[in-house]
């Protein structure tokens, strides 16, 4: 891994993402007294960052794995993003979910014509199911957060955010299974010369947290939080470049992702999930740590159901 | 009035407002066969388009009457338009509003520093007690929408769109009060070659609608609308710029504009106010139409209680 792979992986997703805009809040600097600015992946398209790991991970693939497909199990953005991207480049995408999941989720694979398999609500039956697509259609498996082109694609978030804003002195990221930040840690590392990466995290599901601190992956027993894009856990491949490069990682209680969410929400008028308010719930909580600092944080997606709000 | 008359009120008002984002959405223009770009006056300061109105309004005032203070009847994104730029130009702001106005709009004034003047909860009150602060304190009174400034200054925002985009077939607004279509219609005349404008309105508070049959003002008896920023009717300033230039209105009902709201929100990810979802309520509703054609949307605002919505 260098740098020019990250060029060359950032070349090479262009055609297929949006370059999201950066915004800011006047009213939001004066409430933390520093310079926020925000990396709008909500804006991204299919509503989040997942966008740019998907495009890169098929991107990745040979003209004869492409025709064969590509599996994932998913029942987030990552589905809805390898749906898009495939259709995009015209490959086949086999979407292993849960029989209960969502409509609205499933609504959203079928928007862009990914073809869902269901199976039951298990970790184990998820994994098997995408295990049998992946040897009966000899479709490639895409691992929404661990896996190499995945989290080089994130990283490209935080790349565009840095040429716009070189100096940054810290960027912030969710971290739910450890793909964006690890890709933004790569791209502050390669990008930058001082700019610090920090995750955000709900106590709820605090793996990444004790990880950091035990030195080899922790899991939750349960996932009690609203950023439901943050209930997953690490894995061997983002893990390292976290331990290498992200310097600590702040908890914020369920109470503070949703009062943050609201703030952005009212004062921003935009559309943000649960999962993206946690750092700026981290500023928020430890506001003398970020004080005139100038602070990124990447706000990873907008697919919210409206109909259902945490307040 | 002429073209440099808007030239050098837009002038006039650039440093105390933002020159808003115009966006679009292919999901949007597949589903209704156009090109529309939204332009984002949800993202203005104080949440509105109202603060060009505003703006415009007071530094048009002499040095003598500015000392003197302004106020302005209104529980609205006015009242927080006229409190914000008060606030910037260093002039006091009074505003009336009804004892039982919510306390969110209350809070809305108070952030920007203008003085409630709290009256009964009818329109009489509401100007028995504007006269009286006008004639106490020698306030500028300013009307939220009959007043040629505030046209003037609305009109900025059609000017803008129609700089990024000359070759809109038509621009289309909601009307409340008129004071945003008619500065539109202004706009529309003086910096377009063709550029038509067409009103949205719901059909529970159809005044405008109404008014443009019969050639007089009409009003409403109730106003059973979602639409909280159209329950006013015409002008006398506002209404002959109407009667003028403005093609048509068209109609919604209001689960229309509930759906109109909902499918920005989802697909757009920005907040905005059920008002500005009717304008582009009237395009799904009349889409043979618009079809093939390119169409400009003011998005008026992005105030909104996110603590109760219409979905």
């Amino acid at each position: 891994m260098d740098k020019e792979t990250l060029i060359e992986v950032h070349n090479r997703i262009k055609p297929f993402i949006h370059k999201t805009p950066v915004l800011s809040s006047g009213l939001i600097n004066e409430m933390v007294s520093a310079d926020i600015v925000f990396k709008c992946e909500n804006f991204q398209k299919m509503g989040a960052f997942k966008m740019r790991g998907a495009a890169n991970a098929i991107l990745s693939l040979s003209e004869e794995e492409r025709e064969r497909g590509v599996v994932t199990h998913s029942s987030g953005n990552f589905a809805q993003a390898v749906s898009l991207a495939a259709q995009k480049l015209n490959v086949k995408a086999y979407i292993v979910m849960p029989e209960n999941a969502p409509q609205v989720k499933k609504n959203g694979v079928r928007t862009y014509h990914g073809e869902i398999i269901e199976c039951e609500s298990t970790p184990e039956a998820r994994e098997t199911t995408a295990k049998k697509i992946k040897e009966l259609k000899g479709a490639s498996f895409l691992h929404p957060s661990n896996q190499d082109e995945v989290i080089y694609g994130n990283s490209t978030a935080a790349i565009e955010l840095l040429e716009e804003f070189p100096n940054l002195d810290v960027i912030l990221t969710p971290i739910g299974g450890g793909g964006l930040i690890a890709g933004t840690a790569l791209a502050a590392h390669y990008f930058s010369k001082n700019c610090r990466v920090i995750g955000g995290e709900p106590m709820e599901a605090d793996d990444a947290y004790r990880s950091l601190i035990s030195g080899k992956i922790e899991t939750n027993n349960s996932f009690h939080t609203v950023a439901d894009g943050l209930r997953t856990h690490l894995g061997d491949r983002n893990f390292p470049i976290i331990q290498k490069y992200v310097e600590k990682i702040i908890r914020v209680e369920e109470s503070e992702i949703v009062d943050a969410m609201r703030i952005i929400w009212e004062r921003m008028k935009i559309i943000i999930e649960p999962s993206c308010a946690v750092p700026f719930a981290a500023v928020l909580k430890n506001k003398e740590e970020f004080k005139n600092k100038k602070v990124g944080i990447i706000l990873s997606g907008g697919n919210v159901d409206v109909k259902n709000l945490p307040f």
